[in-house]
């Protein structure tokens, strides 16, 4: 059901001052920077292996995880994993009383995405995503 | 420099609990459970593409693992990237001043690991592996 870590979300101040580390030190690139701003989330894109670091920002202090990050400072935000399908994967673990948050989106890098409660999944806020599917 | 994420580590206060979501519902598979008793801490891996979620749970209450447990909760505690050596890895990286909270040691699942701390790196406990050399 699920394939691999698709991501790993980090929650940074800025993209820029977080890139010195991430970029400059630990010697990863940058794929790719997009705004989701529905989310108020700026966040720059570096693969490693079959996966991806994400760096989040929030584009200003109405942004839901500008609230976040002001109550717990930066760090690991959330843990997405590839299915092949997002919408068959939520009809699979829905069997066990597990609901996403909200309905299946379209989100960043052009994935469909869904979010489950980390009060559901022993305190990790985990993103379900898949291509190539029209939600 | 980086090849891959190794592992993400999550804290869990009971792994056959957590193991009702992560094995139960989204139906992965552990590949082993090892407790590594200097560091206080028993730890489900359980593979899922080229990296690893490590369920982390606190052998008792001594356990350095136990008290972050009391104060943030269950949920992500570390990232782990492999790289093709530990040593060469922390002396490129000391070059900017980044250095280890320790010692490169042997950890879990026989790699030899280094941890940065969450102050060098934007609020993530990061850590670096590799196997097949000798500390």
């Amino acid at each position: 059901m699920l394939k691999k870590i698709d991501h790993v979300g980090i929650l940074v101040a800025s993209i820029p001052e977080a890139l010195k580390f991430y970029q400059g030190v630990l010697g990863l690139s940058v794929s790719g920077i997009e705004e989701v701003k529905g989310e108020g989330v700026r966040i720059a894109f570096l693969p490693v292996g079959e996966s991806k670091i994400e760096l989040l920002e929030p584009l200003d202090k109405e942004s839901p995880i500008y609230r976040t990050l002001e109550k717990r400072g930066e760090g690991l935000h959330h843990l997405a994993f590839e299915t092949d399908s997002t919408v068959d994967c939520l009809k699979g673990i829905s069997a066990f009383g597990v609901m996403p948050i909200n309905e299946v989106r379209q989100g960043a890098d052009g994935k469909e995405v869904a979010f489950l409660h980390p009060k559901q999944t022993h305190g990790v806020l985990v993103e379900l995503c898949s291509r190539g599917e029209r939600v």
